[in-house]
């Protein structure tokens, strides 16, 4: 088991990584409960397959458990799920010193933690991701929110987790799909921040593909480290935290144009990164050669990097929607070459539909 | 005009005070401004009173500026029209740079800013207060949010305004019963913090009621810097800001079985006041003498004193659902004579009862 800890100026926490780590929620939450209730949203898939586990440990711990259980899937990250939960905890009488447990992936780690961030102005919760892609990055980090018809994640706040339960035995019950998507976000960590990462990534595609246990720690570790590095550097989101959307800019438009059904998450990032290598080649930013070591990375975790054939003016139009444009400009985070970053609004978009037509072919 | 700076640990705002500061709204919203474009929340009787003035002022300063009305009341403090504030952003493509402004009562300042607090995970917002009552209370503190069908503003967030703007010209418009009932949260701040400025009040009853610009300015200023200082010491509701619940547990339950309608907020307050102070008495911690000058004060400004017919039974189970309660207990302020309080979860449901029927006589 592996700890991390994340450092914010008003309040650290812990990201707990290891194998069996479901049996422990109980002990974990009696640390931080002022009261003796706990409201735990889940949907019902990973209730199913992990939920009694769960309840249990909380029950052993003497807690009174309230459920809440939300939909599966991203058309319902939105408003109205979340006050749902904030219905269920004042039919249950959650007070402000009882706990949120979000049990489940990106979607019920936004929503519940939304939930979580405005009942009652704010009460503790503890996320339990159990996909990879919510365990290397939505978990971590503090941003909760729900999507808009017109656009993602347009309502939220930052409330951070009283602690983080990473459970890598639930990988298991992942749909490989699933599992390989989260592998952009990983890949995205060392390309952006750490070369020598990136490297250990190449070398151990086969243990990861596999979910080598000790390779699985490693990866979710070093990924939440550099993840939590950057938001402590800028927890409100001034500067340096948007090097985290590299691909993101390009990778929302592709998810929108899909209609948010034909790519995972983790995919559209893929392909968003490879036209962001592909933009950062014909800047200047990185050689060929490190654009195929990033290309045949993505490939052989079997990651999408071709991007699909949507109309390079429609992904420029919804890029300028995106909220991190600013006074019109596309904001945009480019490697520079392997390890490193350089944040810019000096692209033009001849250069970007440009870019998007390379990473077409 | 008096200009009150509200110090807090991450973000220091000012609070300006004096008559015409409408007219210097663009100004003021200029140096907060990172975009273009200003949305401004009203309702349409203040915006029918005020609002050109605000929107002129602001475009005068270069401003675009979108107009989003709700309705007037505490009925519609609620989700549903904090989304519409949300659609209205985003229609107009509000960016996370760009300015809300609330120009209202505490309903749209508590509704307009916890628009402000999700939108986009949170932009800055300005508070132009149009009641007294908005003006010494809800437009300082940071607290937004909305009502849930079950209880007071059970859904918010803590927002802290990047500048608040109290226009004195404003309260000449005002209902003289909403103006008076305004003054029971000044009352307040003296009764619980400060015997000099009790006794001001006491000797400014004329004044206030003829609304001396002067005498306004200073119990303005007087009441933001209390409310202030207390929320400086505790910006997250962990202890201190209590304090401010005076007479707010009693009134609430008050509110609620009147269904929100019979009373005001503040008139809620005054006979929460009342009660408050005879369980002061009660367990020794105010003379029958300074229950007495508490009452008059009270009376004196219209005032209502008097707890109305409801069984102390029910007060008590709705005090006990407040979310101020804390692990079943009811977790009281009162004052210790003038200008003092304690906190207390000691106090008996007898107690409660036994003060309830003497603030019924």
């Amino acid at each position: 088991m592996s700890i991390l800890t994340v450092d914010l100026p008003q309040r650290s926490y812990d990201i707990n990584i290891g194998p069996g780590l479901l049996g422990q929620t109980g002990k974990v939450a009696a640390k931080f409960a002022g009261g003796r209730q706990i409201i735990l949203v889940s949907n019902p898939t990973v209730y199913g397959l992990y939920g009694e586990q769960c309840r249990e440990s909380l029950v052993n711990s003497g807690f009174e458990v309230i459920l809440s259980l939300m939909p599966d899937g991203e058309e319902y990250k939105i408003i109205a799920e979340v006050l749902k939960i904030v219905d269920e905890a004042v039919k249950g009488r959650i007070e402000r010193t009882d706990l949120l447990i979000a049990l489940g992936g990106g979607v019920v780690g936004d929503a519940a933690g939304f939930a979580a961030a405005i009942y009652q102005r704010g009460i503790d919760f503890i996320q339990i991701p159990t996909t990879l892609l919510a365990q290397v990055d939505s978990s971590v980090g503090g941003k909760v929110g729900v999507n808009h018809f017109q656009g993602k994640n347009l309502l939220g706040a930052f409330h951070q987790p009283r602690s983080v339960i990473i459970d890598t035995d639930v990988l298991k019950t992942l749909e490989r799909r699933d599992y390989l998507s989260g592998l952009a976000e990983v890949i995205k960590y060392g390309l952006i921040y750490d070369d020598e990462f990136f490297a250990f990534l190449e070398a151990r595609v086969f243990a990861i593909i596999d979910q080598d246990e000790e390779t699985l720690q490693k990866i979710i570790y070093r990924s939440c480290q550099i993840k939590s590095e950057i938001v402590a550097a800028d927890e409100r989101e001034a500067g340096l935290r948007a090097v985290l959307n590299l691909g993101h800019t390009f990778g929302h438009a592709v998810e929108k144009l899909g209609d948010y059904k034909t790519y995972r998450h983790g995919e559209a990032v893929a392909i968003g990164i490879n036209a962001a290598v592909h933009l950062a080649a014909d800047s200047g930013l990185m050689t060929a050669g490190e654009v195929d070591r990033v290309r045949d990375l993505m490939g052989r975790l079997s990651l999408p990097t071709r991007f699909p054939d949507f109309d390079p003016e429609d992904i420029i139009a919804i890029m300028h929607q995106d909220k991190k444009s600013k006074n019109g400009k596309i904001y945009l985070v480019l490697p520079r070459g392997i390890g490193d970053y350089v944040i810019t609004d000096n692209i033009t978009e001849e250069q970007v539909a440009k870019a998007i037509k390379e990473a077409q072919k």
